[in-house]
């Protein structure tokens, strides 16, 4: 599976029961934690995340609505006994901060948090099936987005064929790798006889906070799920701009120049309690959008 | 009114619905907040306490479950526009963590954070009506408890006699702070005369995490309502030794040495679902203790 959890969909500050920002990105058995804001830790209890499960963290920038509830879940996490190490990403800055944190409590966490500083676009892991890329956004102060995307074209298994040629449904993720199968008589199986050819393989970009920035449309062209900031609705624009934040228009605008799939909006002010015309108003411009509803699961 | 109100009743990490610690207390128009755990915002919204009317918060110490709700609620307060100042008692390091928090985020605050650095025992605050102090505690890094006393013991006022004098009962107040009344006509009726002798003055004392300590007893002498953690449960002695924690015991055992008109127990560990054997344990050794449940005011 390759989805995205919404767990904190608002700006700034909690309220109409909203929360500050943060996102489990699930790529197969891998979670992502995407920013985490004051209470993540909690809306990840609410919804059942299995905060063991969570192996990366990625924080786009050090606006507190964006990383206020990470040293909570890191000595949470430290609490529960957890071994196995984090690799977090973010602005270098953010390292200071924990370490001091963990100082004044003379606290040592259990496992081993392996930090990588922000510095350059590019390249942040690297496996079989997937790639986490960085990217640079323009915000009041330094912020970064994120790019998921699957690297390889997954086989498409045809089962009768897989039936009829005996490959067990145990071997149906190496088939999907395009492995052929070799049976107990060592007779082969020719990957192509039972597959077709692969799903596309997909992509998932989160611009984090952002001004309008139509350098943004290159680094998220053609993706499968587009998540942009709509802080405000379309008549304040002024004020978006002057904050470093977008509008619904401008966030599907984006969207459409990217030719994206899909476009997932959040980041809602807290002036808002409602949220139908953030809907109305991006669908306008890009039809293909959905709000970014806390405890909503949206498959990439 | 002089008050608790409790906002997070868990030691370490949220679990079971409960939230680390803070509390408020409330002495007369005055609202003090008591540690801020992480989420500390959320439940001041959900149990209708109003963020504007803080104007002192007090931290114990720098552990995580007692302060990482602090830099959240002071940045709310900001974006909301608050521009009273508020006084910040904690231990020193607390201010660089502020500054820092504030600095990466390029952020002001609208409103003067005044930080007083807890050095030494002693008084905090000194008004008319009131004082606060702050202690030391033993607990596995720096820790304070504090000490909220009314100072003057007010007048009880005779409704029937007060009627016969035609004071009004907008002059009820200054009436108990034992002033005289003066009517339009210039009659003077004397405060003796519809008030009886003084209502003793309250006071409240919560001694923050501590091992068990007999030094706390003379701290807390005679109060009318101690908040004493009790981590574990009394089999857990040993554990809660280790961690510079009490047992349910042992914190009923400071405050019937100490005298104390009640007891509430709290910071319960996340070990415990259920909290029915806090309150049996305690009991059998101090009968008047209440457990510390959220969103629940206790009269002082």
């Amino acid at each position: 599976m390759f989805a995205v959890t919404i767990l904190g969909n608002n700006s700034a500050l909690p309220a109409f029961d909203r929360h500050p920002t943060a996102q489990i990105v699930t790529m197969d058995e891998h979670l992502f934690l995407v920013d985490c804001g004051e209470g993540t830790q909690s809306q990840m209890a609410k919804y059942k995340i299995r905060r063991s499960k969570i192996s990366h963290i990625f924080i786009s920038h050090l606006h507190g609505d964006h990383y206020f509830g990470l040293i909570g879940l890191l000595t949470s996490m430290g609490l529960l006994g957890r071994q196995q190490e984090i690799h977090l990403f973010a602005p270098p800055l953010l390292k200071d901060m924990i370490d001091m944190q963990l100082r004044v409590a003379d606290t040592q966490l259990p496992f081993e948090l392996l930090f990588h500083p922000l510095t350059e676009e590019g390249i942040l892991i690297k496996e079989n099936k997937f790639e986490v890329r960085c990217f640079k956004v323009q915000h009041r102060i330094e912020c970064w987005g994120f790019k998921f995307n699957e690297v390889k074209p997954l086989r498409r298994i045809n089962p009768d064929k897989a039936k009829e040629h005996e490959v067990p449904s145990s071997f149906f993720e190496r088939l999907k790798s395009g492995e052929d199968y070799t049976t107990k008589e060592n007779a082969i199986m020719k990957n192509e006889w039972v597959t077709e050819a692969g799903i596309p393989p997909k992509s998932y970009a989160y611009s984090a906070d952002t001004i309008y920035d139509e350098r943004i449309i290159d680094k998220v062209k053609d993706v499968s799920l587009l998540y942009h900031e709509a802080t405000y609705l379309k008549d304040l624009e002024d004020r978006a701009t002057k904050r470093f934040h977008c509008t619904t228009t401008q966030a599907a605008t984006i969207a459409k120049k990217a030719n994206v799939e899909k476009l997932l909006i959040g980041h809602f002010s807290s002036k808002y309690e409602k949220l139908e015309d953030f809907e109305k108003e991006a669908k306008e411009v890009f039809e293909n959008t959905e709000l970014a509803l806390e405890g909503v699961t949206y498959r990439v």
